[in-house]
């Protein structure tokens, strides 16, 4: 079946649709009761809440899909603030034409990715626009946060070290491959990180910054957070880590690895005294095993480079486009 | 200016979209820490939690705009439930040839509607698609509700009265019209309804069921709510509140005004004896003056309409397409 424009009419189609699909998946009492909003129990703490919107083309790329995308992009901003993730809406804009046997497997995913990352789909949306077969997800996410827990964007500080939990740029360099058909070990790194967290949280690892490294890589998350703390990030270059299929291409392509995309990889600046302990813990998880300490805070603006001879460079943000709909 | 591709990108081209717009209109201390997401105080009651995205063509239209569609669609499906909306997430999806100046007049409007409606847009999300200068938004909605509500779809008793909040079809009726270019003086009726819900529980109107007359129209809703509760529910025609304009382009274009679709028109059912107090709270708030008392509650199944004539059809749900991108 392709879907067209009545199955966002509000009528009967839209209501097999939701009946036929996301409700035979993303089945649970408190969206079962199709209200106009979930009704959720009181959260102890304080709530975080975030939402993103995916347009990841392809829609199936190797590693994940659009729907695990969807999840695992809204877990990770919650996770990054040091929330446990709960609760999260799903929302569909689709365009006509799209099989609702791809749908399918979207929502599959999304299924899969929610219970592998512990979250209940709530409540959704679906809208259908004119088009080629694409379709478009917004997930918001609600978690819960410790009201003791400081982690922010704000609170780095001089000495801490920085660890990344894996390799950069796989999730960009699959992305990328697989729009220009280009044949790649690659698979994207698409993840949910929220057990890393909680498992540092558990430890009592003091943890003062987590960021999620999405568009604009590391170089860009990296200024971000240097500026709104108010200090300098230096990063050892010959520490990042990066997968060999990945390092293949970015010398072919002249990719450059600290702007390119993930979509399962954190930032994280601990306590100095606590970084070792904190790489042990993280390893130890399915989505850490690479993890490296690649850097530090020090006193002074901007994030700087060095490599293993010694010199320094500035590393920018990135300037320009990317990789359009790289999520 | 132009969006292209690189506002998407999440460089700095994405940062500057951000903070010459986004952060500029919608300025609060929670959204201005610019983290993965927004640290909302604790709530007390239950937590009602939900999103729609908003697809309308055109983006412009009188008495709205796709912005003020995006709060109000949210805050009223929050106030649907019996809850007090408070916190909204605003995410984006631009197409490239968007002119930034429309985009600035949209962000006006979020900002306007959110004020009247009393709610802050905590954390939001930006993305660039290859595209004629649209755009969609997504809003989810953060609500509490007091643990004692319980408003809910599934509610509806026998005796029950039901009310109009307003007049059936305006915001069908102008998107209709702008489409094909009718001068008409229909005008939407987009607007934020929580104030209409607060009054009627502050004056312990016992309220069973509420629900947001969009897609589908009254028919559709009357029959989703009907199966939800197991009930009949009786309409009487000449009862139905209908504008003017909508009426006059209803015969001449040959419209159902059980199936036009509103944005700003609640189905409200409250226990007989409180049915006369509450049209007196509706009536008096600004979005509520053309209340009416539409019909009751029965046992039996399914939506009955009665004409002046005493005679009783059957209505069913929106069957087809319905009017594409109504909101």
């Amino acid at each position: 079946m392709k879907i067209e424009l009545k199955h966002g009419a509000g009528g009967v189609a839209t209501s097999e649709l939701i009946s036929d699909l996301f409700s035979k998946y993303f089945s649970n009492p408190i969206l079962n009761k199709m209200e106009d909003g979930a009704v959720l129990p009181a959260l102890q703490g304080n709530i975080v809440f975030t939402s993103d919107s995916f347009v990841v083309e392809p829609l199936f790329f190797p590693g994940g899909d659009i729907g695990r995308l969807a999840v695992c992009g809204t877990v990770n901003d919650l996770a990054a603030m040091g929330a446990k993730p709960f609760y999260l809406t799903a929302s569909f804009i689709l365009e006509t034409g799209l099989d609702s046997s791809d749908l399918e497997k979207i929502i599959q995913s999304m299924t899969s990715t929610a219970i592998e990352a512990g979250v209940k789909i709530v409540a959704g949306d679906t809208k259908v626009v004119p088009g080629k077969g694409g379709l478009f997800i917004n997930t918001a996410g609600i978690g819960e946060r410790n009201e003791k827990i400081n982690i922010s964007a704000h609170n780095l500080q001089f000495g801490d070290k920085i660890i990344l939990t894996g390799t950069m740029g796989d999730h960009h360099a699959v992305i990328m491959t697989s729009r220009l058909g280009i044949e790649t070990k690659a698979v994207s790194d698409c993840a949910p990180l929220a057990k890393i967290v909680d498992r540092l949280l558990a430890e009592k690892i003091q943890v003062h910054t987590l960021r999620d490294i999405t568009r604009g890589g590391l170089a860009t998350v990296a200024n971000e957070l240097a500026a709104a703390s108010n200090v300098r990030i230096n990063l050892q270059e010959e520490q990042i880590p990066v997968s060999e299929p990945v390092k293949g291409l970015a010398g072919i392509l002249g990719l450059d690895i600290f702007t390119m995309g993930n979509e399962g990889k954190f930032f994280v600046a601990v306590a100095s005294q606590d970084a070792e302990r904190a790489l042990a813990i993280i390893r130890k998880e399915k989505y850490g095993e690479n993890a490296a300490v690649v850097g530090e805070i020090v006193e002074g603006k901007g994030v700087y480079v060095q490599n293993n001879l010694g010199s320094s460079r500035k590393l920018n943000s990135l300037q320009g486009e990317g990789l359009p709909r790289i999520c």
